[in-house]
Protein backbone atom coordinates (compact mmCIF):
# COMPACT_ATOMS: atom_id res chain seq x y z
CA UNK A 1 0.00 0.00 0.00
CA UNK A 2 1.42 3.32 -1.50
CA UNK A 3 2.10 6.37 1.18
CA UNK A 4 0.04 8.30 -1.40
CA UNK A 5 -2.95 5.55 -1.55
CA UNK A 6 -3.24 6.51 2.42
CA UNK A 7 -3.63 10.53 2.22
CA UNK A 8 -5.68 10.52 -1.06
CA UNK A 9 -9.73 10.72 -0.81
CA UNK A 10 -11.82 11.55 -2.76
CA UNK A 11 -14.10 14.29 -0.91
CA UNK A 12 -13.54 15.27 2.63
CA UNK A 13 -16.42 16.98 4.42
CA UNK A 14 -14.98 19.63 7.35
CA UNK A 15 -17.96 19.91 10.07
CA UNK A 16 -18.21 23.32 11.77
CA UNK A 17 -15.76 25.73 9.24
CA UNK A 18 -14.31 27.86 12.62
CA UNK A 19 -10.74 28.51 12.68
CA UNK A 20 -9.71 25.12 13.20
CA UNK A 21 -11.93 23.20 10.39
CA UNK A 22 -11.27 26.40 7.70
CA UNK A 23 -7.61 26.08 8.33
CA UNK A 24 -7.77 22.16 7.42
CA UNK A 25 -9.72 22.97 4.44
CA UNK A 26 -7.17 25.28 3.21
CA UNK A 27 -4.47 22.44 3.66
CA UNK A 28 -6.32 19.64 2.23
CA UNK A 29 -6.75 22.00 -0.42
CA UNK A 30 -3.03 22.81 -0.89
CA UNK A 31 -1.72 19.65 -0.53
CA UNK A 32 -4.33 17.83 -2.54
CA UNK A 33 -5.45 15.75 0.25
CA UNK A 34 -9.03 14.92 -1.03
CA UNK A 35 -10.08 16.00 -4.45
CA UNK A 36 -13.17 17.71 -3.19
CA UNK A 37 -13.94 19.61 -0.15
CA UNK A 38 -17.54 20.19 1.56
CA UNK A 39 -18.36 21.84 4.47
CA UNK A 40 -21.73 21.86 6.88
CA UNK A 41 -22.13 24.92 8.05
CA UNK A 42 -25.59 26.10 10.11
CA UNK A 43 -24.81 29.41 9.39
CA UNK A 44 -25.88 31.03 6.24
CA UNK A 45 -23.38 33.78 6.31
CA UNK A 46 -20.70 31.37 7.40
CA UNK A 47 -21.97 28.79 4.25
CA UNK A 48 -21.71 32.05 1.60
CA UNK A 49 -17.72 32.46 3.03
CA UNK A 50 -17.19 29.13 2.59
CA UNK A 51 -18.52 28.53 -1.41
CA UNK A 52 -16.42 31.96 -1.91
CA UNK A 53 -13.17 30.50 -0.29
CA UNK A 54 -10.92 28.42 -2.84
CA UNK A 55 -10.77 25.62 -0.40
CA UNK A 56 -14.66 24.60 -0.59
CA UNK A 57 -16.78 23.03 -3.20
CA UNK A 58 -20.13 22.82 -1.11
CA UNK A 59 -21.24 24.07 1.40
CA UNK A 60 -24.25 22.47 2.64
CA UNK A 61 -26.83 23.17 5.82
CA UNK A 62 -28.11 19.74 5.82
CA UNK A 63 -25.17 17.51 8.02
CA UNK A 64 -26.73 14.22 6.62
CA UNK A 65 -25.79 15.53 2.65
CA UNK A 66 -22.81 17.07 3.61
CA UNK A 67 -21.02 13.74 5.17
CA UNK A 68 -22.88 10.88 3.36
CA UNK A 69 -20.15 9.54 0.65
CA UNK A 70 -17.36 11.40 1.62
CA UNK A 71 -14.60 9.34 2.75
CA UNK A 72 -13.25 11.53 5.06
CA UNK A 73 -15.16 13.45 7.80
CA UNK A 74 -13.52 15.92 10.12
CA UNK A 75 -15.74 17.41 13.11
CA UNK A 76 -14.58 20.85 13.89
CA UNK A 77 -17.39 21.87 16.37
CA UNK A 78 -17.45 22.45 19.72
CA UNK A 79 -17.13 19.51 22.07
CA UNK A 80 -20.96 19.04 22.81
CA UNK A 81 -21.45 19.86 19.29
CA UNK A 82 -19.50 16.69 18.41
CA UNK A 83 -21.02 14.32 21.25
CA UNK A 84 -24.80 15.38 19.29
CA UNK A 85 -23.94 15.06 15.93
CA UNK A 86 -21.79 11.77 15.98
CA UNK A 87 -24.67 9.38 16.28
CA UNK A 88 -26.28 10.68 13.20
CA UNK A 89 -23.02 11.02 11.45
CA UNK A 90 -22.19 7.25 12.45
CA UNK A 91 -25.48 6.10 10.77
CA UNK A 92 -24.41 8.31 7.52
CA UNK A 93 -21.15 8.18 6.49
CA UNK A 94 -20.18 5.81 4.02
CA UNK A 95 -18.10 2.41 3.91
CA UNK A 96 -14.73 2.61 4.70
CA UNK A 97 -14.87 6.13 5.77
CA UNK A 98 -12.24 8.09 8.24
CA UNK A 99 -14.13 9.88 10.86
CA UNK A 100 -12.31 12.27 13.01
CA UNK A 101 -12.28 15.55 15.02
CA UNK A 102 -9.80 18.11 16.60
CA UNK A 103 -11.68 18.01 20.25
CA UNK A 104 -9.24 19.47 22.80
CA UNK A 105 -11.10 16.75 24.93
CA UNK A 106 -10.69 12.52 24.05
CA UNK A 107 -12.29 10.48 26.38
CA UNK A 108 -15.62 11.17 26.23
CA UNK A 109 -16.04 11.85 22.59
CA UNK A 110 -13.85 8.68 21.79
CA UNK A 111 -15.77 6.59 24.55
CA UNK A 112 -19.06 7.81 22.50
CA UNK A 113 -17.34 6.95 19.33
CA UNK A 114 -16.16 3.63 20.12
CA UNK A 115 -19.45 1.94 21.09
CA UNK A 116 -21.26 3.85 18.17
CA UNK A 117 -18.56 2.68 15.11
CA UNK A 118 -17.81 -0.82 17.10
CA UNK A 119 -18.34 -3.12 14.05
CA UNK A 120 -19.37 -0.70 11.37
CA UNK A 121 -16.91 -0.18 8.51
CA UNK A 122 -16.46 3.07 8.89
CA UNK A 123 -14.30 4.13 11.80
CA UNK A 124 -13.77 6.81 14.34
CA UNK A 125 -10.22 7.66 15.72
CA UNK A 126 -9.86 11.06 17.74
CA UNK A 127 -7.80 14.02 17.30
CA UNK A 128 -6.23 16.80 19.18
CA UNK A 129 -4.05 19.18 16.68
CA UNK A 130 -2.63 21.51 19.09
CA UNK A 131 -2.81 24.45 17.18
CA UNK A 132 -4.97 27.72 17.09
CA UNK A 133 -4.90 30.30 19.57
CA UNK A 134 -6.95 32.75 21.77
CA UNK A 135 -8.26 34.02 18.14
CA UNK A 136 -11.14 32.33 17.14
CA UNK A 137 -13.44 32.53 13.87
CA UNK A 138 -12.66 31.42 10.24
CA UNK A 139 -10.80 35.00 9.19
CA UNK A 140 -8.41 34.50 10.81
CA UNK A 141 -8.13 30.52 9.01
CA UNK A 142 -4.45 29.51 7.58
CA UNK A 143 -2.60 26.53 6.45
CA UNK A 144 0.28 27.96 8.45
CA UNK A 145 -1.15 27.35 11.61
CA UNK A 146 -0.27 23.64 11.85
CA UNK A 147 2.65 23.61 10.67
CA UNK A 148 5.67 22.04 13.44
CA UNK A 149 2.61 21.44 15.69
CA UNK A 150 2.07 18.75 18.28
CA UNK A 151 -1.12 16.46 16.61
CA UNK A 152 -2.23 13.68 19.50
CA UNK A 153 -4.20 10.88 18.27
CA UNK A 154 -5.95 8.70 20.61
CA UNK A 155 -7.00 5.39 18.20
CA UNK A 156 -9.22 3.08 20.68
CA UNK A 157 -8.13 -0.47 21.06
CA UNK A 158 -10.49 -1.72 17.68
CA UNK A 159 -8.17 0.84 15.57
CA UNK A 160 -5.86 -1.16 12.88
CA UNK A 161 -2.26 0.10 12.19
CA UNK A 162 -3.80 0.77 8.77
CA UNK A 163 -6.46 3.17 9.98
CA UNK A 164 -3.89 4.76 12.41
CA UNK A 165 -1.67 4.88 9.55
CA UNK A 166 -4.04 6.33 7.21
CA UNK A 167 -5.00 9.54 10.05
CA UNK A 168 -1.53 9.67 10.98
CA UNK A 169 -0.64 10.75 7.05
CA UNK A 170 -3.15 13.06 7.14
CA UNK A 171 -1.78 14.84 9.94
CA UNK A 172 1.74 15.16 8.77
CA UNK A 173 0.71 15.89 5.26
CA UNK A 174 -0.58 19.28 7.07
CA UNK A 175 2.29 19.88 8.53
CA UNK A 176 1.93 18.12 12.34
CA UNK A 177 4.00 15.62 14.16
CA UNK A 178 1.99 12.89 15.20
CA UNK A 179 2.10 10.78 18.57
CA UNK A 180 -0.55 8.56 20.06
CA UNK A 181 -1.61 8.45 23.28
CA UNK A 182 -4.56 7.06 25.59
CA UNK A 183 -7.70 9.12 25.66
CA UNK A 184 -7.61 9.17 29.13
CA UNK A 185 -4.06 9.86 29.54
CA UNK A 186 -4.08 12.89 27.12
CA UNK A 187 -6.83 14.33 28.84
CA UNK A 188 -5.35 14.38 31.81
CA UNK A 189 -1.99 15.69 30.04
CA UNK A 190 -3.77 18.41 28.56
CA UNK A 191 -5.08 19.42 32.06
CA UNK A 192 -1.54 20.29 33.20
CA UNK A 193 -0.37 21.47 30.05
CA UNK A 194 -3.43 23.19 28.35
CA UNK A 195 -5.82 24.07 30.81
CA UNK A 196 -4.07 24.80 34.14
CA UNK A 197 -1.94 27.47 31.87
CA UNK A 198 -5.68 28.96 31.13
CA UNK A 199 -7.12 28.92 34.61
CA UNK A 200 -3.78 30.26 35.75
CA UNK A 201 -3.49 33.14 32.98
CA UNK A 202 -7.88 33.80 33.79
CA UNK A 203 -6.99 33.86 37.62
CA UNK A 204 -4.31 35.92 37.33
CA UNK A 205 -5.78 39.04 35.09
CA UNK A 206 -9.23 38.44 37.51
CA UNK A 207 -6.65 39.62 40.15
CA UNK A 208 -6.07 42.67 39.29
CA UNK A 209 -9.61 43.52 39.03
CA UNK A 210 -9.77 45.03 42.12
CA UNK A 211 -6.69 47.01 41.72
CA UNK A 212 -6.58 50.27 39.82
CA UNK A 213 -7.48 49.90 36.22
CA UNK A 214 -4.87 52.88 35.45
CA UNK A 215 -2.50 50.40 36.19
CA UNK A 216 -3.25 47.79 33.63
CA UNK A 217 -2.07 51.06 31.19
CA UNK A 218 1.48 50.51 32.44
CA UNK A 219 1.90 46.87 32.14
CA UNK A 220 4.57 45.56 29.83
CA UNK A 221 5.19 42.14 27.72
CA UNK A 222 5.53 40.01 30.80
CA UNK A 223 1.62 40.72 31.79
CA UNK A 224 0.79 40.22 28.54
CA UNK A 225 2.04 36.95 27.63
CA UNK A 226 1.46 36.15 30.66
CA UNK A 227 -2.56 36.13 30.56
CA UNK A 228 -2.39 36.45 26.50
CA UNK A 229 -5.14 32.96 26.27
CA UNK A 230 -7.27 34.79 28.72
CA UNK A 231 -9.04 35.92 25.49
CA UNK A 232 -10.32 32.93 24.40
CA UNK A 233 -13.90 32.53 24.07
CA UNK A 234 -15.19 32.44 27.36
CA UNK A 235 -18.20 29.67 26.62
CA UNK A 236 -16.14 27.85 24.86
CA UNK A 237 -13.19 27.61 27.83
CA UNK A 238 -16.09 27.00 30.37
CA UNK A 239 -17.13 23.63 28.41
CA UNK A 240 -13.44 22.36 28.01
CA UNK A 241 -12.64 23.04 32.10
CA UNK A 242 -16.15 21.18 32.88
CA UNK A 243 -15.53 18.27 30.28
CA UNK A 244 -12.14 17.68 32.44
CA UNK A 245 -12.82 19.31 35.75
CA UNK A 246 -11.60 16.12 38.10
CA UNK A 247 -7.98 16.80 36.53
CA UNK A 248 -8.01 20.43 36.52
CA UNK A 249 -8.27 20.45 40.50
CA UNK A 250 -5.54 18.77 41.03
CA UNK A 251 -3.91 20.89 38.61
CA UNK A 252 -4.80 23.92 40.34
CA UNK A 253 -4.41 22.73 44.07
CA UNK A 254 -0.88 22.26 42.76
CA UNK A 255 -0.38 25.37 41.35
CA UNK A 256 -1.71 27.14 44.64
CA UNK A 257 0.76 24.83 46.73
CA UNK A 258 3.83 26.56 44.26
CA UNK A 259 1.87 29.49 45.03
CA UNK A 260 2.40 29.50 48.55
CA UNK A 261 5.91 27.85 48.31
CA UNK A 262 6.58 31.44 46.65
CA UNK A 263 4.69 33.43 49.44
CA UNK A 264 6.47 31.60 52.53
CA UNK A 265 9.72 32.37 50.99
CA UNK A 266 8.94 36.01 50.56
CA UNK A 267 7.44 36.62 54.34
CA UNK A 268 10.16 34.46 55.99
CA UNK A 269 12.76 36.25 53.89
CA UNK A 270 14.45 32.90 53.01
CA UNK A 271 15.96 34.09 49.52
CA UNK A 272 17.85 30.64 48.98
CA UNK A 273 14.93 29.00 48.95
CA UNK A 274 13.35 32.19 46.68
CA UNK A 275 16.19 31.58 44.34
CA UNK A 276 15.90 27.71 44.00
CA UNK A 277 12.45 28.35 43.26
CA UNK A 278 12.92 30.46 40.50
CA UNK A 279 15.93 28.63 39.54
CA UNK A 280 13.86 25.59 38.98
CA UNK A 281 10.95 27.48 36.98
CA UNK A 282 13.54 29.04 34.96
CA UNK A 283 15.44 25.72 34.05
CA UNK A 284 11.95 24.26 33.56
CA UNK A 285 10.97 26.68 30.81
CA UNK A 286 14.34 26.18 29.12
CA UNK A 287 13.02 23.12 28.47
CA UNK A 288 10.45 24.19 26.39
CA UNK A 289 11.30 25.07 22.75
CA UNK A 290 9.79 28.29 21.38
CA UNK A 291 8.96 29.00 18.15
CA UNK B 1 14.34 76.98 26.99
CA UNK B 2 13.91 75.49 23.64
CA UNK B 3 13.19 71.82 23.75
CA UNK B 4 16.65 70.87 21.94
CA UNK B 5 18.20 72.28 25.13
CA UNK B 6 16.96 69.40 27.25
CA UNK B 7 17.59 66.74 25.75
CA UNK B 8 21.24 67.60 24.41
CA UNK B 9 24.23 66.47 26.61
CA UNK B 10 28.10 66.67 26.45
CA UNK B 11 28.94 63.76 27.86
CA UNK B 12 26.52 60.42 29.02
CA UNK B 13 27.74 57.71 30.64
CA UNK B 14 26.26 54.22 31.28
CA UNK B 15 26.94 52.60 34.61
CA UNK B 16 26.34 48.63 33.72
CA UNK B 17 26.21 48.08 29.74
CA UNK B 18 23.70 45.22 30.05
CA UNK B 19 20.55 44.54 27.98
CA UNK B 20 18.82 48.34 28.76
CA UNK B 21 22.34 49.84 29.13
CA UNK B 22 23.13 48.85 26.12
CA UNK B 23 20.25 49.48 24.29
CA UNK B 24 19.77 53.12 26.17
CA UNK B 25 23.49 53.86 24.76
CA UNK B 26 22.46 52.67 20.93
CA UNK B 27 19.66 55.17 21.37
CA UNK B 28 21.53 58.14 22.19
CA UNK B 29 24.27 57.71 19.51
CA UNK B 30 20.69 56.73 17.33
CA UNK B 31 19.23 60.19 18.53
CA UNK B 32 21.89 61.86 18.99
CA UNK B 33 21.07 63.35 22.95
CA UNK B 34 24.62 63.32 23.86
CA UNK B 35 28.23 64.27 22.08
CA UNK B 36 29.98 61.84 24.01
CA UNK B 37 28.99 57.80 25.34
CA UNK B 38 31.22 57.03 28.08
CA UNK B 39 30.44 53.67 30.17
CA UNK B 40 31.70 51.62 32.85
CA UNK B 41 31.90 48.01 32.73
CA UNK B 42 33.56 45.85 35.54
CA UNK B 43 34.22 42.91 33.39
CA UNK B 44 37.32 43.63 30.77
CA UNK B 45 35.69 41.80 28.10
CA UNK B 46 33.05 43.54 28.21
CA UNK B 47 34.53 46.56 28.22
CA UNK B 48 36.30 45.44 24.99
CA UNK B 49 33.03 44.89 23.40
CA UNK B 50 31.63 47.97 24.15
CA UNK B 51 34.52 50.07 22.80
CA UNK B 52 34.39 48.26 19.68
CA UNK B 53 30.65 49.20 19.42
CA UNK B 54 29.25 51.90 17.49
CA UNK B 55 27.77 53.68 20.46
CA UNK B 56 30.35 53.37 22.49
CA UNK B 57 33.61 56.60 23.15
CA UNK B 58 34.55 54.58 25.80
CA UNK B 59 34.70 51.77 28.38
CA UNK B 60 36.28 52.56 31.56
CA UNK B 61 36.86 50.37 34.56
CA UNK B 62 37.02 53.20 36.90
CA UNK B 63 33.36 54.72 38.07
CA UNK B 64 35.03 57.52 39.19
CA UNK B 65 36.64 58.20 35.90
CA UNK B 66 33.15 56.81 33.72
CA UNK B 67 30.98 59.23 35.81
CA UNK B 68 32.84 62.57 36.24
CA UNK B 69 32.60 65.44 34.26
CA UNK B 70 29.43 63.77 32.37
CA UNK B 71 26.37 65.58 32.26
CA UNK B 72 24.03 62.77 32.21
CA UNK B 73 24.39 59.24 34.52
CA UNK B 74 22.83 56.54 33.55
CA UNK B 75 22.69 53.33 36.52
CA UNK B 76 21.53 49.92 34.41
CA UNK B 77 23.24 47.71 37.09
CA UNK B 78 20.96 45.61 39.31
CA UNK B 79 19.37 47.36 42.26
CA UNK B 80 21.43 46.33 44.72
CA UNK B 81 24.61 47.52 42.83
CA UNK B 82 22.45 50.82 41.95
CA UNK B 83 22.58 51.05 45.89
CA UNK B 84 25.92 50.40 46.74
CA UNK B 85 27.17 52.92 43.64
CA UNK B 86 25.13 55.52 44.47
CA UNK B 87 26.54 57.29 47.03
CA UNK B 88 30.07 57.36 45.52
CA UNK B 89 28.66 58.35 42.08
CA UNK B 90 26.77 61.50 44.15
CA UNK B 91 30.13 62.85 45.53
CA UNK B 92 31.77 62.34 41.80
CA UNK B 93 28.84 64.24 39.27
CA UNK B 94 29.69 67.52 38.48
CA UNK B 95 27.37 70.48 39.06
CA UNK B 96 24.40 69.91 37.19
CA UNK B 97 24.88 66.34 36.18
CA UNK B 98 21.04 64.51 35.92
CA UNK B 99 21.39 61.13 37.14
CA UNK B 100 18.99 58.52 36.78
CA UNK B 101 18.25 54.32 37.26
CA UNK B 102 16.50 51.77 35.69
CA UNK B 103 15.69 49.67 38.43
CA UNK B 104 12.56 48.21 38.52
CA UNK B 105 11.59 49.00 42.01
CA UNK B 106 11.70 52.79 43.22
CA UNK B 107 11.20 53.06 46.60
CA UNK B 108 14.36 52.30 48.32
CA UNK B 109 16.22 53.75 45.58
CA UNK B 110 14.89 57.11 45.59
CA UNK B 111 15.11 57.50 49.31
CA UNK B 112 18.59 56.93 49.42
CA UNK B 113 19.30 59.28 46.73
CA UNK B 114 16.55 61.81 47.97
CA UNK B 115 18.94 61.56 50.82
CA UNK B 116 22.13 61.71 49.21
CA UNK B 117 21.62 64.74 46.28
CA UNK B 118 19.53 66.60 48.99
CA UNK B 119 20.71 70.25 48.50
CA UNK B 120 23.84 69.37 46.22
CA UNK B 121 24.25 70.62 42.69
CA UNK B 122 23.51 67.33 40.72
CA UNK B 123 20.16 65.74 41.43
CA UNK B 124 18.51 62.32 40.66
CA UNK B 125 14.99 61.42 39.64
CA UNK B 126 14.64 57.53 39.53
CA UNK B 127 13.46 56.25 36.42
CA UNK B 128 11.81 52.27 35.39
CA UNK B 129 12.04 52.19 31.59
CA UNK B 130 9.47 49.13 30.70
CA UNK B 131 10.95 47.30 28.80
CA UNK B 132 13.77 44.46 28.07
CA UNK B 133 12.43 40.99 28.17
CA UNK B 134 13.54 37.40 29.86
CA UNK B 135 16.34 37.21 27.36
CA UNK B 136 19.51 39.41 29.20
CA UNK B 137 23.11 40.33 28.13
CA UNK B 138 24.71 43.20 25.56
CA UNK B 139 23.97 40.16 22.86
CA UNK B 140 20.06 41.55 22.70
CA UNK B 141 20.55 45.40 23.08
CA UNK B 142 18.84 47.14 20.35
CA UNK B 143 17.89 50.47 20.19
CA UNK B 144 14.47 49.21 19.17
CA UNK B 145 12.97 47.98 22.80
CA UNK B 146 12.04 51.01 23.88
CA UNK B 147 9.90 52.40 21.16
CA UNK B 148 6.31 52.93 22.39
CA UNK B 149 7.20 51.28 26.01
CA UNK B 150 6.37 52.69 29.54
CA UNK B 151 8.67 54.57 31.51
CA UNK B 152 7.54 55.98 34.81
CA UNK B 153 9.18 58.56 36.70
CA UNK B 154 9.57 58.50 40.45
CA UNK B 155 10.75 62.51 40.99
CA UNK B 156 10.92 63.48 44.99
CA UNK B 157 9.22 66.11 46.13
CA UNK B 158 12.33 68.30 45.54
CA UNK B 159 12.56 67.85 41.91
CA UNK B 160 12.21 70.71 40.29
CA UNK B 161 9.48 70.68 37.00
CA UNK B 162 12.91 71.61 34.59
CA UNK B 163 14.97 68.60 35.70
CA UNK B 164 11.26 66.44 35.60
CA UNK B 165 11.10 67.58 31.96
CA UNK B 166 14.84 67.12 30.97
CA UNK B 167 14.11 63.38 32.14
CA UNK B 168 11.08 63.05 30.25
CA UNK B 169 12.47 64.44 26.94
CA UNK B 170 15.51 62.04 26.87
CA UNK B 171 12.97 59.07 27.49
CA UNK B 172 10.85 60.75 24.77
CA UNK B 173 13.38 60.75 22.64
CA UNK B 174 14.28 57.32 22.96
CA UNK B 175 10.70 56.24 21.93
CA UNK B 176 8.97 55.96 25.82
CA UNK B 177 5.73 57.01 26.85
CA UNK B 178 6.37 58.75 30.26
CA UNK B 179 4.15 59.32 33.35
CA UNK B 180 5.41 60.22 36.57
CA UNK B 181 3.90 58.65 40.17
CA UNK B 182 5.16 58.28 43.54
CA UNK B 183 8.12 55.95 43.73
CA UNK B 184 5.50 54.03 46.47
CA UNK B 185 3.20 53.86 44.27
CA UNK B 186 5.29 52.43 41.14
CA UNK B 187 6.68 49.80 43.82
CA UNK B 188 2.73 48.58 44.40
CA UNK B 189 1.47 49.00 40.65
CA UNK B 190 4.61 46.77 39.45
CA UNK B 191 4.05 44.41 42.00
CA UNK B 192 0.90 43.57 40.32
CA UNK B 193 1.83 44.24 36.87
CA UNK B 194 4.97 42.79 36.59
CA UNK B 195 6.17 40.87 39.80
CA UNK B 196 2.84 38.64 40.13
CA UNK B 197 2.82 37.58 36.94
CA UNK B 198 6.40 36.37 37.22
CA UNK B 199 5.52 34.52 40.09
CA UNK B 200 2.26 33.09 38.31
CA UNK B 201 4.43 32.25 35.38
CA UNK B 202 7.19 30.23 37.76
CA UNK B 203 4.61 29.10 39.89
CA UNK B 204 2.85 27.34 36.56
CA UNK B 205 6.15 25.86 35.24
CA UNK B 206 7.01 24.17 38.79
CA UNK B 207 3.50 23.08 39.15
CA UNK B 208 4.54 20.19 35.71
CA UNK B 209 7.33 19.52 37.99
CA UNK B 210 6.00 16.19 39.80
CA UNK B 211 4.40 15.85 36.11
CA UNK B 212 5.38 13.47 33.21
CA UNK B 213 8.14 15.47 31.40
CA UNK B 214 7.13 13.66 28.52
CA UNK B 215 4.10 15.74 28.63
CA UNK B 216 5.88 19.15 28.11
CA UNK B 217 6.99 18.06 24.47
CA UNK B 218 3.41 18.02 24.02
CA UNK B 219 2.52 21.73 25.09
CA UNK B 220 1.23 24.24 22.37
CA UNK B 221 1.50 28.49 23.14
CA UNK B 222 -0.48 28.37 25.36
CA UNK B 223 1.73 27.19 28.18
CA UNK B 224 4.66 28.66 26.20
CA UNK B 225 3.25 32.57 26.68
CA UNK B 226 1.93 31.79 29.97
CA UNK B 227 5.24 30.69 30.91
CA UNK B 228 7.87 33.03 29.22
CA UNK B 229 9.21 35.64 31.73
CA UNK B 230 9.57 32.21 33.92
CA UNK B 231 12.95 32.25 32.06
CA UNK B 232 14.18 35.04 33.36
CA UNK B 233 18.04 35.48 35.63
CA UNK B 234 16.76 33.77 38.99
CA UNK B 235 19.52 35.61 40.65
CA UNK B 236 17.64 39.42 39.52
CA UNK B 237 14.33 38.07 40.28
CA UNK B 238 15.04 37.23 43.38
CA UNK B 239 16.78 40.60 44.21
CA UNK B 240 13.40 42.47 42.19
CA UNK B 241 11.09 39.87 44.54
CA UNK B 242 12.74 39.85 47.76
CA UNK B 243 12.84 44.21 47.28
CA UNK B 244 9.27 44.22 46.93
CA UNK B 245 7.88 41.28 49.65
CA UNK B 246 5.50 42.45 51.05
CA UNK B 247 3.07 43.95 48.06
CA UNK B 248 3.93 40.80 46.18
CA UNK B 249 2.77 38.82 49.45
CA UNK B 250 -0.64 40.40 48.91
CA UNK B 251 -0.88 39.86 45.17
CA UNK B 252 -0.44 35.97 45.73
CA UNK B 253 -2.88 35.79 48.58
CA UNK B 254 -5.64 37.75 45.69
CA UNK B 255 -4.71 35.30 43.18
CA UNK B 256 -4.70 31.95 45.18
CA UNK B 257 -8.79 33.34 46.01
CA UNK B 258 -9.15 33.76 42.26
CA UNK B 259 -7.97 29.97 41.72
CA UNK B 260 -9.79 28.93 44.58
CA UNK B 261 -12.79 30.82 42.63
CA UNK B 262 -12.08 28.58 39.53
CA UNK B 263 -11.52 25.34 41.65
CA UNK B 264 -14.58 26.25 43.47
CA UNK B 265 -16.96 26.72 40.81
CA UNK B 266 -15.63 23.37 38.50
CA UNK B 267 -15.77 21.17 41.45
CA UNK B 268 -19.41 22.18 42.54
CA UNK B 269 -20.22 22.08 38.67
CA UNK B 270 -21.57 25.68 39.04
CA UNK B 271 -20.68 26.00 34.76
CA UNK B 272 -22.98 30.13 35.00
CA UNK B 273 -19.86 30.93 37.83
CA UNK B 274 -17.09 29.65 35.77
CA UNK B 275 -18.61 31.26 32.53
CA UNK B 276 -18.64 34.44 34.83
CA UNK B 277 -15.40 34.23 36.26
CA UNK B 278 -13.93 32.87 31.79
CA UNK B 279 -15.75 36.04 30.37
CA UNK B 280 -14.72 38.55 33.09
CA UNK B 281 -10.69 37.35 32.18
CA UNK B 282 -11.48 38.04 28.83
CA UNK B 283 -12.63 41.35 29.10
CA UNK B 284 -9.70 42.35 31.25
CA UNK B 285 -7.25 40.30 28.77
CA UNK B 286 -9.49 42.44 26.05
CA UNK B 287 -8.13 46.14 27.55
CA UNK B 288 -4.73 45.11 26.93
CA UNK B 289 -3.36 46.50 23.91
CA UNK B 290 -1.28 44.01 22.36
CA UNK B 291 1.62 44.81 20.28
Amino acid sequence: MAQEELISFDRATIVGPGLLGASIGMCIREKKIADQIWTFARNENKREICEKSEWCDRALSDLKVAVSGSDLVILCTPVDTIRKQLPEICKWVKRGCMVTDVGSLKKEICTIAENLFYKKESFFIGSHPMAGSEKEGMEYASSEIFKHRNCILTPSEYATDRQIKMLTNMWQAVGMQVTEMKAEKHDEMVAWISHLPHVAASALINSLCSQNSYWMEHSGNGLRDTTRIASGNPAMWKEILAGNKKNIAKGIERLITQLNDFKQALITDREDELYNLLDLAKKMRDQLKDD
